[in-house]
């Protein structure tokens, strides 16, 4: 409903606009057809954190190849006894509706819950999966990929069942917490009598501006995290990353999709914290500084993994976690990583309950985080440091376009 | 330290800086005199996000008149048996001296976490507090202010003990996420072997720069709140929140200090949310989408608590929060509110475990915080979808100068 008269912005008006116009435009589904654009002429003067945007409608689900936003919400949802197919298909035309309002900076009919009015849309991304346990409820278990077959079990996993997995999953990012809020709790709301939630985390990332240019992020053990990630540019990202547009067969319903892959690592940050910057730095064989590859450089200079010191040993330890990581000693599995770190306040033994919240997205898990996560189960010395305790595999469906819904291929195919 | 040679900035240079020279720039107390300003000429390019910094020495401690941060931490931590008040003051010379630095965008001698690396100081404000207990476990009960005597019970009260009080408070507040956690996991460090933390909660507010210009924020039941706050401009502003500076006696300690009362309040947002906007607005007494009271004008407009339309009616409903709290109807009772939002995921029962971390600022609770929560305590029609789970009152002492600890002189007056 992109352009329905009834659609309007969420801005609040302030100075000498009276009030019964700036009511107009800011309250929801009330203000009908006195709602508009030509109120506000010329640029829009919203900053950069409020004004960002990324279209909700496309060829792919918007929140997987735009940076991790400062806020995130992780939700899982499952379907009550009573919710069929239909059901189902009908709350994933609701949340669609608001989430392609929301994602603009518009207030979705009958919303009067106000949290982020006054605010830009602040780069809001809403994403819709579905997990392994979804196809059976819903009678569509023929149309279930086998990439959603569940993961082999790791010897770091410490999984707890009830964060893990989940029948539907949303994952919603944006530079304003209350915007971020705002979405999580309509969709909470839309799903009443259909889906109940199952887990709900929350992550972030440093606020846009807080450095002096955009840069690579630094997760919670202070490392500089995401250096080798694939970039949209690269040659073959969109084979890496997403279902071929063209796929047939029985999942031809996610062509243009991307299977995610969701872990909470808990980082052992009181260990880590013991170890001296050097050591720090050999487990990961980066400089924590400016990310630089021990084998030397800059952050963007690609590691050596074959340097070998004066003193005869390796720059980058055998151990080293990019060392085991890298695509190179992994046949090429690659996948795109978008995290969101985590604090939970601490655990009963005064513990943070810190680190990350990891999605990996790929067009095959099977050829993305599965074989890494063997290797760096296997040899990575960072493993001692993290503990993974909730995961979720989800096919992510291709995006829709004004008029459809996410998931629909699937559900009305 | 403000201006010790090894006083490192954190920021990380990109481009065609030397690694060497990026590394001695950022690295931490290794750094050592090879550190400085002269690397770095003109103006400062980071954005407003990262550059707002606040002065941590001063006749008041920070983070009581600034605008409260888009990220909050809020921690109360209890002496270990075996510490006295020298080690107690020992730890307020340790937090005071690393909070010197990181306010200031620094890195603290000897922190080598990183996380907070490449970051501005993001308007960071670390503020300390004494509760109740601190003054008998270091035997500075003869010290006490009487205004510490614990607040009176409400009948709103659901108030968990584990959550509540505590020997020490500190208040963290930053414009970005990782400069917030990184001081409250380096002051949790320096606290080891003195403090153990007794609670934790986190907080938000909105991102600066996602409305097109300041505005008074919302609360997660969606209402403007803190209109009525009293402003630094206010005649009476600094007797009203400060402890004057010529304070004598027992409490002379206190002179520029203030009392914190913090109240986790739960907002059962699913009855709210049930409500009609109509009825919500009428709960309140002001307008949702632009603030303005029910009696006409805008938000910054006085509300006119006679006023009745033409149907008989008072405009401002007997029971409406903005009546029930105004300071005209409290003897000119008033307190600088400075709060922050949280979210922690949803309860068993499935409601949302979200509210407010409220936070009121005063010179004495007597005559702020207790004389207007008794009145809403009774009459306020808010208080249904209210519920206080969690409560402290702190002494705040005034300020430090470089070269002096927060409590100083309570400790060794």
């Amino acid at each position: 409903m992109p352009d329905s008269p009834a659609s309007v912005s969420r801005r609040r008006l302030l100075g000498t606009a009276g009030a019964a116009g700036a009511a107009a435009l800011v309250v929801g589904g009330a203000a009908g057809a006195a709602g508009g654009a030509a109120v506000r002429e010329g640029p829009d003067p919203l900053s950069s954190v409020g004004s960002g945007s990324v279209p909700f409608h496309g060829t792919h689900q918007a929140g997987i190849v735009q940076p991790a936003q400062a806020h995130g919400h992780l939700v899982a949802f499952d379907l009550v006894p009573q919710a069929d197919r239909k059901a189902a298909a009908a709350l994933l035309r609701r949340w669609s509706d608001a989430a392609a309002e929301m994602t603009q900076g518009r207030v979705p009919q009958g919303d009067e819950s106000g949290v982020a009015l006054d605010a830009g849309p602040s780069s809001l991304t809403i994403t819709f999966g579905f997990g392994h346990s979804f196809f059976d409820r819903t009678g569509l278990t023929a149309k279930r990929p086998t990439a959603l077959d569940p993961l082999p079990a790791f010897t770091a996993d410490a999984l707890d069942a009830k964060r893990s997995n989940g029948d539907l999953w949303v994952q919603i990012g944006a530079d304003d917490a209350l915007v971020a809020f705002h979405a999580l709790r309509l969709l909470q709301k839309l799903a009443v009598g259909t889906a109940k939630p199952r887990w709900q985390m929350n992550g972030f990332n440093r606020t846009p501006g807080a450095t002096e240019q955009p840069m690579t992020g630094r997760n919670l053990m202070g490392q500089i995290d995401g250096t080798n990630n694939p970039k949209p540019s690269d040659a073959n990202f969109s084979t890496r990353v997403f279902v071929p547009e063209d796929r047939s067969g029985a999942d031809a319903w996610m062509a243009g999709g991307s299977y995610a892959v969701f872990r909470r690592i808990r980082m052992l940050l009181d260990s880590w914290d013991n170890l001296s910057l050097e050591r720090q730095e050999r487990v990961i064989g980066r400089r924590k500084s400016d990310g630089a590859p021990l084998s030397g450089g800059t952050e963007s200079t690609r590691a050596d993994l074959n340097k070998v010191g004066p003193d005869g040993v390796l720059a980058i330890a055998g151990d080293a976690h990019i060392r085991v990581a890298s695509a190179a000693t992994n046949r090429g599995a690659a996948m795109l990583r978008r995290a969101f770190s985590y604090h939970d306040g601490f655990l009963d033994d005064g513990a943070p309950d810190a680190g990350l919240l990891f999605i990996a997205w790929q067009a095959d898990p099977l050829k993305g985080f599965t074989p890494v996560q063997r290797k760096l189960d296997r040899g990575d010395g960072l493993s001692r440091f993290l503990r993974h305790e909730a995961s979720g595999l989800f096919a992510v469906p291709g995006g829709c376009e004004p008029g459809e819904y996410v998931g629909q291929r699937l559900l009305e195919g």
